[in-house]
């Protein structure tokens, strides 16, 4: 059973007026909470401040959401996944910001996923999927409410054993997941791709950024084609709910490593 | 004042779980009503039909949508403005689409914009956007929700006297205004930007390329640089709300023909 709160009321529905709907003028965060606690919170609200600012947009204080948290997930309930979204607010037809607008917020409650076992031990299949990623570095490694790509891409999976499938960029340069972001790991280096022109930077990927040197992984952000990722030691992929699981196979190309997952999981701690 | 309805019903508002809010997962129109009735409705339900099979998505029957125009909007009622929105439903978390998801849909009514009596005699002018419009041939000329290029375009517009501005690509190509179509005249040839790659294929544009032989224009859709378009002996913009609007200026090149928007409008009885 699913609840949320709007505006931090337990209201019945969002207003058709919201921007978020007419345009997805606005941004999202999910990340999971514990005990009514969200998890790694200053990473995300830092992400979801940031990402605010590159659509202009005015983000609520960190605090008004934390109250909107502790409002909907009692300190008993067990680990739980929140979506926040931030929309620009409310205004009548037409692209124009009305000067006095005010960000609408939306917070809802769900279950943690119910991931089967192997996905944690042995990892998960990807295919690649045909749509491309468009570029548009005004929004690149934003988490806005544009996902149509997204869609589109999941819509592409008709076999149950797909996990996800890896998002190609117009240069068929390997951008990420419809909802994860992707690392290769070659030896001692970790790669994974550069998100200056399209895919969203994920908070869970730039934890495993800071924290890579920790077990001796160096880390760089670059262009990869899908031929490099398929000859990497070990892939895997990353999001703030399930923290990261190994890829077992892109395609036709499987990996025989999979230990990396589990150790990221551990120091991640999602 | 605005009022709404959503599935046919006098609702408080839209579901957080509806993927129009979530992801932009659907498609709208905006077109007139006259006493009740709106206008050129065929051309409006085709492309809207046509714009819900680009998504996969089901597309509610003409007939209903109708019912709720007829409900919304009196048959005493001066010239309005409709807008319908069309999503592909409710849905949990994620991206994946449920087997049995159902569309919603919200209605809005809205007045006619004031616009200046010069808009109608000289025309507007327009300013030419920073935004680059991204490229994605599986989404281009569709009238989705996502569309946070047009606002942030707007979102460039600081002078009052701008009515809107110009839209390229990546290549420099001339596309769109934010709100409307626009075509170039060269003696008796209408030019106007394909769309195939970004853009939407609006209807009156759409309309505009039926009607030109009647005014002994010929029309070709082509790529067209924005040196091209100064280089005009006139320019137009369209949409289903005004008709057509001839351009003044866009940036420091001024346009000294207009004649054509006001003919347009006659023929395209908006």
């Amino acid at each position: 059973m699913e609840t949320y709160l709007i505006n931090g009321e337990f209201e019945a529905g969002v207003s058709p007026y919201d921007r978020g709907l007419s345009f997805g003028d606005g941004v999202f965060r999910t990340f999971t909470v514990s005990n009514g606690v969200p998890n790694h919170w200053e990473a995300q609200y830092q992400k979801l401040y940031d990402d605010c600012q590159a659509l202009k947009l005015k983000c609520p204080f960190s605090q008004i959401i934390l109250e909107d948290i502790v409002k909907l997930f009692p300190k008993d309930t067990t680990l739980k996944v929140a979506k926040v979204i931030i929309t620009r607010g409310n205004s009548m037809r037409g692209y124009a910001v009305p000067q006095n607008i005010s960000p609408n917020r939306v917070l809802i409650k769900s279950s943690l996923p119910n991931y089967p076992n192997n996905y944690f031990e042995q990892g998960v299949n990807l295919q690649v999927f045909s749509i491309r990623l468009s570029s548009q570095p005004l929004l690149a490694g934003v988490k806005h409410l544009n996902r149509l790509e997204n869609v589109l891409a999941r819509m592409e999976i008709v076999d149950s054993e797909m996990y996800d499938g890896v998002l190609l960029d117009e240069n068929n340069h390997v951008i990420e997941c419809s909802n994860a972001n992707i690392f290769a790991r070659f030896n001692s280096q970790l790669i994974t791709p550069s998100l200056t022109k399209c895919g969203v930077s994920g908070v869970t990927r730039q934890r495993i950024i800071s924290i890579a040197q920790l077990l001796g992984l160096s880390v760089a952000q670059e262009s990869c084609t899908l031929e490099s990722f398929n000859s990497a030691d070990e892939v895997f992929i990353c999001n703030s709910v399930f923290g990261a699981f190994n890829v077992k196979a892109i395609g036709q190309t499987t990996f025989s490593n999979y230990g990396l997952a589990a150790k990221l999981r551990e120091m991640l701690n999602t």
